[in-house]
């Protein structure tokens, strides 16, 4: 296990060296970077690509994976996903022999650390690569585990998903390239004749990981929140371990193959990343974050459960990086195109009805109304026209489950049914119902569309729990001061992922901008077009921010990858 | 609190542009650099110097620190400083009111946060160098605080505190600086004509601090272990509360007086930096770390209260940089160049009595003995020539004071007197005593010069507990083979901050490198001359690898900065 003497080199890198110059530039600027086309047209990803990739999936459906079976197993197969959409995968997974497979990703560990970060990162990229190229099939996989509609599971699940894996190995990269390799120090110095005589060194800076790291993956995005995660660890040298959410197994699967294939194929040991499956019940999480060879655990899920790492895996001084949930909100305080808000906020309601960790659940909103475009709408009025916009995107049973996918848990259906209670024990009034959408194609799924309820800000007991999946509020406040107090109360208290605002005075702009900062939540402006506040933007929008209680991290600061590798030194005279 | 539309100006930061320029590129090519001079000479720090800050150290004998009354107090004075030399300090502090300081510490915020890196920055080199003018009164300071020799106390309290205070701010610095302020993404798109039509948003990315750090010192090295974590958050845009250890307050009393003074100059609040002193015994660090607003905590100290730091502060979520304890290491496997050698090691096991978190202990030599340019010297051979070369260093008191300074507490000499008792416990041999010494100045100094044990590598229940202080250990090992081994191992379980290794073998240095990764610890190889493994270079030598249980953070890594501040995106459309 030598140092080696000099730059490693790989076919890899090789071929992927451009690929890794644009990575470097587009994480500096932060501009609009992304490798992987995120239509899913035929004419950007060929023309039987959907088909085959369907296929693909369902050559899946009702089998064993064997394509895992090289993992440590002790022979039992596991797993019980059922889509939102109503039928059972049948599915079945190698279970991960614990012991066996810990062994084998610490042995993996010295060639993998001893090629250094830039073969790291191309052999990274290629494995992405290739999870594009199944991407067709993966998005089946989201769509069928999460609930999410075709076109966001193809989008969120595939190439967004791996724009973001990239970042992370962009970041990684370049943290550990920060990093000389060696230097020759001088200080400057006399021997006694008062001659220079300055004393020289040579060091040598070496990268080594921090050990095993652990990804627990979630229901609703089981490869866009694990990914970041994955490739973060797995650039700066750790063998990663990778536990997904026992109802969303399917996705991970998929890139746990590749990757080994890839790993594999390039020369190095493919128990670098395991997949730990599980049916549901199981708390395999627990047990494999409880081990002291875990060195590093990221995690997106409840809030509970992510509270519970923190303590457990903090005091033994392994790195945790959660995401949990959050409260988001938007402060309404005028527009000058009232159409564009209520139909930007229309589709951020909507899509996915709402089970996304960044949309929007609290919409502050004056008592005395807003100006606008078409005059001055008062507090009901506004929520009369964004019913109506929901109303109208939602309307169509056909259209709106291309928006809406299929409800994912029964606490998501329970929040749904709840609006008459939630409105009855606040004082409020139920604006619009979440209207029940029969899928044309799935009988079995359970398809709900966006309701809103209006209170008052007085009921904070009601609006600062988070209420997951298509249940909006629209709380009645004293003003848009007030509303943007509430905004940085409850985000600094309870957390959220995401925020927004709506007007027309730079004043309140930047009083808002004040208030994202002040509860630490990143801020959309006047968003009326084709960008929705629950969507960020790999290597130009953070994804979280790591300063308020919905997640310590961020995808992808320097933060979230500087310390999953260390650095040693060692110094001789030269 | 707007974000600044421009970039923030200052007259400091026209003043030390360039020293950022510089620091800045001294952090990225981690060669040597310094920016203040180690040497007490007359001729570098004027004729007048040393006499001016003794009398100003002497100044605050048997007085209430007055220079620090504009802190919130409840009027109380503390203060039990008595020096390892034998006086009593008779300083005394006011006791801050910590309720009133806090909320001073976030009213502070806003105006320092909007200022931005670049002025930070400034504002904190104008401090380190007007602490750098007080250096003969902080040299006296940490003399009869933590016991250090005059020369130790002046560079390593003093200048060399200095440079890490520096390469902090420039960690700080550099890391914010990689955020871009404001980019406008262009993403492509199409109309529905099919014309080119991108989106296009402005994104402005705005630093905001974690909270309030607290920094909790030290005995030994009060104001070198202290300044890289007051920095890293000050500069990052934190206030500071500085919580001395009750047997070393001066020195941080003085350097927060000036942190505040210059503060306060430069048009900020006094309050950013606040001194949180107290008498022995009052558990003053507990009440504070146990505080929900304290957001960021650097302590450096036993490992007992550093383990409970991380347990309880990582559990909320706070970050939590330490330095505890280790056992640091050194494999003599062979030697051409005996007398430098010795000599080397001699003075690594003599400064400052072995009281340095940097001090060799353990020392691991094949029971074969080793080749020299003076021929093969058996293992008992090897501990005599060692002992002979303590004894010469230390043999004549009013020289030897000079480099051991004074024992700092009972636990260090109790330490040095146990050598015959662990000798007979472990079946082993008192190789060399430690030295009463006597100091000709201060009669009531217990002076101690350093002892040697011999002892089996079996018995690792002795050798691998901190002995701290005057006490180094002679393990005899079967074979280099098994020194190495017992290196990585011993550090990766119980901690070390240094290791070295002696030989003329490429195989065994290469060895040695890669036992030095395994355990997590930097590697000094064939030390002969002037450089020691107790010291590292501010800029050059990471203190500490993070990889270890001994420090869970290195002096000045990527990793010790990042998560400091957070990033708080707005977007909007342009």
């Amino acid at each position: 296990m030598t140092a080696p003497a000099t730059t490693p080199t790989h076919a890899l890198l090789d071929t992927h060296a451009g690929v890794l110059d644009e990575i470097r530039q587009a994480l500096t600027t932060r501009s609009w970077y992304s490798r992987y086309p995120e239509s899913p047209s035929p004419r950007v990803y060929g023309e039987s690509a959907a088909t085959e990739g369907l296929n693909a999936y369902e050559a899946h459906l009702q089998q064993p994976y064997a394509a895992l079976s090289s993992q440590p197993t002790d022979g039992a197969f596991v797993g019980s996903e059922v889509s939102p959409y109503g039928p059972a995968l049948g599915a079945t997974y190698p279970a991960l022999d614990v012991d066996a497979a810990f062994e084998a990703a610490k042995a993996a560990i010295p060639a993998w650390r001893d090629a250094g970060p830039q073969v790291r990162a191309a052999v990274c990229v290629e494995i992405v690569d290739r999870i594009n190229k199944r991407s067709f099939e993966i998005a089946n996989a989201v769509m069928h585990t999460s609930g999410q509609p075709f076109v966001m599971s193809f989008q969120a699940g595939g190439p967004h998903a791996q724009d973001r894996a990239i970042e992370a190995v962009a970041a990684g990269l370049v943290e550990q390239e920060r990093v000389p390799a060696s230097v020759v120090s001088e200080k400057p110095g006399r021997d006694r004749e008062g001659n220079p005589a300055p004393t020289r060194m040579q060091k040598d800076y070496r990268i080594v990981p921090r050990g095993i790291a652990l990804v627990i993956g979630c229901n609703t995005f089981p490869t866009w929140n694990a990914y970041p995660g994955i490739f973060a660890s797995l650039v700066t040298g750790n063998p990663v371990v990778v536990k997904p959410h026992p109802r969303a197994v399917l996705p991970l699967a998929i890139s746990v193959e590749v990757a080994r294939e890839v790993l594999s194929e390039a020369g190095f040991d493919a128990a670098l990343v395991q997949l730990a499956p599980e049916g549901d019940g199981q708390g395999l999480a627990r047990t494999l974050a409880e081990r002291d060879d875990v060195a590093i655990i990221d995690y997106t899920g409840g809030p509970t459960f992510g509270a519970w790492l923190e303590q457990q895996a903090g005091a033994r001084g392994a790195l945790v990086y959660t995401e949990k949930a959050g409260i988001n909100s938007i402060v309404i305080d005028s527009t000058d195109d009232l159409k564009g808000m209520l139909g930007n906020l229309a589709f951020s309601l909507t899509l996915y009805s709402g089970q996304m960790c960044t949309a929007p659940q609290n919409l502050y909103v004056p008592a005395d109304g807003i100006d606008t475009d078409e005059g001055h709408l008062s507090f009901d009025d506004f929520g009369d026209r964004l019913a109506g916009a929901v109303g109208r995107l939602t309307g169509d049973d056909t259209k709106a489950v291309e928006l809406l996918g299929a409800t994912v848990n029964d606490q998501v259906r329970s929040n749904a049914d709840s609006l008459g209670r939630l409105a009855s024990d606040a004082g409020g009034r139920v604006v619009l119902d979440s209207r029940r959408v029969t899928h044309p194609t799935y009988a079995d799924a359970v398809v709900r569309a966006p309701g809103l309820v209006a209170l008052d800000v007085a009921r904070e007991d009601v609006y600062t729990q988070e209420c997951f999946g298509p249940v909006g509020f629209l709380i009645r406040t004293a003003s848009t001061e007030q509303s943007l107090a509430q905004l940085a109360d409850t985000v600094h208290e309870h957390g959220a992922m995401t925020a927004a605002v709506y007007s027309t005075s730079e004043d309140v702009l930047d009083a808002a901008r004040d208030a994202a900062a002040a509860g630490g939540v990143a801020l959309s402006e006047n968003l009326t077009g084709q960008i929705f506040v629950n969507q960020t933007a790999a290597f130009s929008d953070l994804h979280g921010t790591g300063a308020n209680p919905a997640a310590n991290a961020a995808y992808t600061d320097a933060a979230f990858v500087a310390n999953r590798f260390r650095v040693i030194t060692s110094r001789r005279h030269v």
